[in-house]
């Protein structure tokens, strides 16, 4: 018998984590009797006063919020890092170690209206929160060591409030995900003298197996390691560090590959795609004056939908205690996202 | 300002992983206005002839049970792992690394009730499952380099069928998070001397903090570097490697504690208590006859509830792309869980 990867199980290795995920294609075959998810029946009007992210709104802690016309940002009124903390004692004992976290945590709504979101923004609203991203980049990776700047959308994935928003966390510390990528990128960047991701996404746009879409200046691929069901990849073509290292043109085709991959998404299930989404980069503060150029700014797009909009992939048992799995290949997700139009399932007629 | 691990936000050091988790105790104030989780409503019935897990029923592939009347073994039907499988080809690229994965996935029943989980079973039946536990790890282990006994409980984790019931899967390969175990114990046995988890238990067993139950063989304690909201760890005062190793009388004690942690689960929230939950040891297989003094068995449940029987801790956004965050210190945790009854909340009056 021949190896065939859409029917035979095998692993797969990431060379961000030095890990592997277990691969069964086979599996998608066996019926679900497990949880349906509610999809968001309720239709999200545009503008809701008792919503405390809406223009104008009265927020829990008491601020009233401008009539912002556009972007706008906060500091969050229920911080996961604050900036004044005392620190904990130091410990000798190996098993009992901790440390000083520092830091702060600000919200960023992407637009006024409570039912826009990125797919349906134009070129230029997206451009305009684009700019935002990197504004408070510039400014808090001035003073902290990581910003994570991530998208929890859909109640599914913890999202709290269905005003299109991000979070954006700056911390005295590297977290450990993206303190075992610099590790390994580092790694990989002395033995071959070129960054990996950039090794990556040259193999990947020759290839095309993982392809879903590019322009002038970006490509989006289901990662040859991917362990959620339709995660992607977005990678630059030319070898940029941070997002605050962007050029003009490439913050308009920026916005064009979000609203293209984010359209597809809705698309797929013809629902409003819940995913966790985040921007990494190479490390700021004191990362800022040394070499970094292992590093290779990209978006991840983890959106936990398995087989229709109300059957998701759990991560939990085996995944949970032993090793990431998959039930589709890389490939076959990518084929399905590729052949998805990009036009909105909203805005059509058919 | 003095330091206070329940007010002041920290990190913490994870040795079995080489890892940090944040922990922001203040974060529990926050007011929750996200997704709100179903509770099992409906009572599962004793014995439902439609269940392909009940005794006697016929399963989707036209097989059927038997008539069981302890514990019920059977191979998967839609196993992740297959025996026989075509070996993927090599590849000298580092970043398009797969490898062949072979193994097989079975499926315990631990009661022909479907309404017996495991904190309302006897000590007796609770010991008929463990044997059964260590009778499959024995056969599968003589074969399979490491099998990962896990049960998934509860719809929103993922669990297919509510009768109670776990999974054996066995594998060829050693799974990323029990091969980064395996390091990380034998670093530090190679250093100290000890394993270490046996130096963890003695200390946990001294400082009481995190003690949540203990007997004459057994303890479970919130660990210190717990992520999940009421995370737990089992386990032996004795230096034991594997499932395998243990004599009979600590079986009994086992299924002791087994009976009361779940019992303090089901009691936290007065719900039969989600969680995923696995018994870890020394990898098998080719490793039994291999040096590894550096691993203690043990077992870990995690839940995913935090506030109540319908509000969840989300692994999203920062969790998932930088590092885990936890809202309540593991301490607090651990005072909560020991302080429930150890009475189930259906078997009193009160
Ligand atoms: O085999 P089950 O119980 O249907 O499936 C469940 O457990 C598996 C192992 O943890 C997971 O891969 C699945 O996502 C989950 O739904
Ligand atoms: O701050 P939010 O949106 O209420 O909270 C959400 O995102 C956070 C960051 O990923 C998570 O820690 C929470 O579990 C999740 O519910």
């Amino acid at each position: 018998m021949e190896f065939d990867p859409t029917e035979h199980q095998h692993l797969r290795y990431n060379p961000l984590f030095d890990s592997w995920i277990l691969v069964s294609p086979h599996r998608c075959k066996r019926p679900w009797s497990g949880q349906v998810e509610k999809t968001a029946t309720e239709e999200v009007p545009e503008f809701d006063p008792g919503n405390p992210l809406c223009p104008g709104a009265i927020r829990p802690n008491g601020a009233v919020n401008p009539k912002y016309e556009s972007t706008f940002v906060f500091t969050n009124d229920f911080p996961a890092l604050l900036e004044d903390v005392p620190e904990p004692e130091k410990s000798d004992d190996p098993l009992f170690q901790s440390a000083v976290a520092k830091g702060t945590c600000k919200v960023m709504c992407f637009h006024p209206k409570s039912n826009v979101t990125l797919p349906v923004m134009t070129i230029d609203e997206i451009t305009t929160v684009i700019n935002a991203w990197i504004d408070e980049l510039k400014k808090l990776g001035a003073k902290y060591t990581w910003v994570a700047i991530f998208e929890n959308k859909g109640a599914i994935m913890g999202c709290s409030n269905p005003h299109p928003h991000c979070q954006m966390w700056a911390s005295s510390f590297l977290p450990s995900d993206p303190r075992i990528k610099d590790i390994n990128q580092r790694k990989y960047f002395e033995k071959h003298g070129e960054p990996l991701l950039m090794h990556y996404a040259k193999k990947e746009l020759e290839n095309k197996e993982r392809l879903v879409l590019q322009n002038e200046h970006w490509l989006v691929v289901v990662p040859y390691w991917a362990v959620w069901p339709y995660e992607t990849m977005i990678l630059p073509k030319r070898h940029v560090q941070r997002f605050t290292d962007l050029v003009d043109d490439e913050k308009v085709t920026l916005a064009d590959v979000i609203k293209r991959i984010t359209t597809k998404y809705d698309n797929l299930f013809q629902v409003s795609f819940p995913y966790s989404m985040g921007w990494l980069g190479a490390p700021t503060g004191e990362y800022l004056n040394q070499d970094t150029r292992h590093w290779v700014f990209h978006g991840l797009y983890n959106p936990p939908l398995l087989r229709s909009a109300t059957v998701r992939k759990f991560m939990v048992g085996y995944e949970m205690l032993a090793q990431s799995q998959r039930d589709l290949t890389a490939e076959q997700a990518a084929d399905k996202l590729r052949n998805l139009p990009e036009v909105h399932y909203t805005t059509t007629n058919q």
